[in-house]
């Protein structure tokens, strides 16, 4: 199977989960609110979590509860980050935010439902022996709290009103937590199910997530908003330093393929059966969304 | 020990332990505000936990995980609860509520990241064998998410536009999510660590959990903000159905005193062991804030 079909087939098998177990909660606004807001996406993040345990030898069974986690995770940081006291975004994959479509409150809670189920799915019993299972926890709560994802996000805002373009080392470091701790945790989440060696897949996702925010910054600046589901040319309108901003559009992108190189490299001691993981390497700096 | 004598060491404990917990974090304001919202404050919950665990002869150090992990939920959960797009408090237990002396956004990833940390914290391996911790993230998750907390919040900002005062099932209903969830899994907490039976503290936590919010709608009416450290007055105000609006003063405290007993009546079988948690009950009803 190509990498892009198995995207598309680990995206329908992570939606039916997700969709499955919110089926169980009760029928209400703030229930809606959650399936509507882990709806599409490309679940890339979902993907690293079954790529790297198939490449490990697990089954995608064992796996699935960790990758719907991680999209319930990054979708709930999605409906907080779109909120108008911080992104204030109105469109997103294409369809209204969810503070639009219902209310802020509703995001609140929606957003923060989402994030507690992360941690429910995790406690499902087809991931593993329980060891694997507080692993998963611990790692995921790292990944996205006050020294990961939730930093990036505060280090974000900060920018904004720091009267002075960040540096790039500062921007590299912002971007380490706000979508690389995730991306981290994706890829190395096959590991620890697999109670293997989690070097080789975090140095490889070090250098993906990196790639992966570079390549947001060109498709802010060269994308078009009707591709990318979501308002564009918004970080170039704010001034606001950028990877393209810092190395221009030329130096970034080399940056971005130099990463992939790195990424790829990382992979080597498992040769072929890391194929999809490279090829999902290359996919993230040539995405158009 | 008195049950007032225990309660203060057990809050200084927990305090202790956050702030040790905290210190390791990035010294950065959303981090502070972390730091803000989790000081003060009775520690009910926490004392809930700890006291359940020793009832059952467990060391306290086994228990101050979950103790400091279900007061960073609470915690969170007043963050995102005062801010203005839900309830709209300036004040909480004194002092000006985290988006008021920080912003909304702070407020926002502050709570985020205090929900995340609750999971992190019942990682520790002092908590017991993997499968005891996982047992409480999964009962954490459970009890916080969409069919707990989240849901009796949602249920209490639907109450606001339903155009009718909620009937005294409907309120029950509400206050068996919004508040009841979080304090059924303190007392619940001590039989998960001890690998025990958890129906007679269910039991206890249940009935405890609705004496709890009659008393805080009591409360509503007959405090004053210096004592209660928030406003009160403010159901009444916006004409919102309580325990005291259906019931009546003094019918809404012979509810309260009677699921005091019932409460008492659970721990029966635990005799003697059982007198903290009972006098808690107790406490719970004659409080002031």
């Amino acid at each position: 199977m190509s990498f892009t079909a198995q995207l598309t087939a680990d995206a329908a098998r992570i939606e039916a989960h997700l969709n499955s177990v919110l089926a169980g909660k009760p029928d209400q606004p703030v229930v809606q609110a959650m399936r509507y807001a882990v709806q599409g996406g490309k679940r890339l993040r979902g993907f690293l979590v079954l790529e790297s345990a198939r490449m490990l030898g697990l089954p995608e069974a064992q796996a699935l509860p960790a990758a719907a986690a991680v999209e319930c995770l990054h979708a709930y940081s999605l409906v907080h980050d779109d909120m108008p006291c911080m992104d204030n975004d109105d469109l997103r994959r294409g369809l209204p935010t969810v503070h639009v479509k219902w209310d802020e409150a509703t995001a609140v809670l929606a957003g923060d439902a989402l994030q507690t189920l992360a941690f429910e799915l995790l406690c499902d019993p087809v991931a593993g022996p329980a060891e694997v299972r507080i692993g998963l926890v611990q790692a995921l709560a790292q990944a996205s709290g006050a020294e990961g994802m939730v930093l990036g996000q505060a280090l974000d805002i900060a920018a904004e009103t720091a009267g002075r373009p960040l540096t790039l080392d500062e921007i590299t470091a912002l971007q380490a937590g706000k979508t690389g701790a995730l991306i981290r945790f994706s890829a190395e989440a096959g590991a620890i199910l697999a109670q293997a060696d989690r070097a080789p897949l975090r140095t490889y996702a070090t250098a993906l997530g990196l790639a992966f925010q570079i390549a947001d910054d060109i498709l802010d600046v060269t994308g078009d908003a009707t591709t990318a589901g979501k308002r564009v040319g918004k970080d170039q309108a704010a001034g606001k330093a950028t990877f393209v901003s810092l190395l221009g559009l030329d130096g970034a992108r080399a940056k971005a393929a130099d990463l992939v190189s790195q990424a790829a490299a990382a992979l080597s001691p498992y040769g072929a059966a890391a194929a999809k993981l490279i090829a999902a390497a290359e996919f993230t700096i040539h995405r158009r969304n």
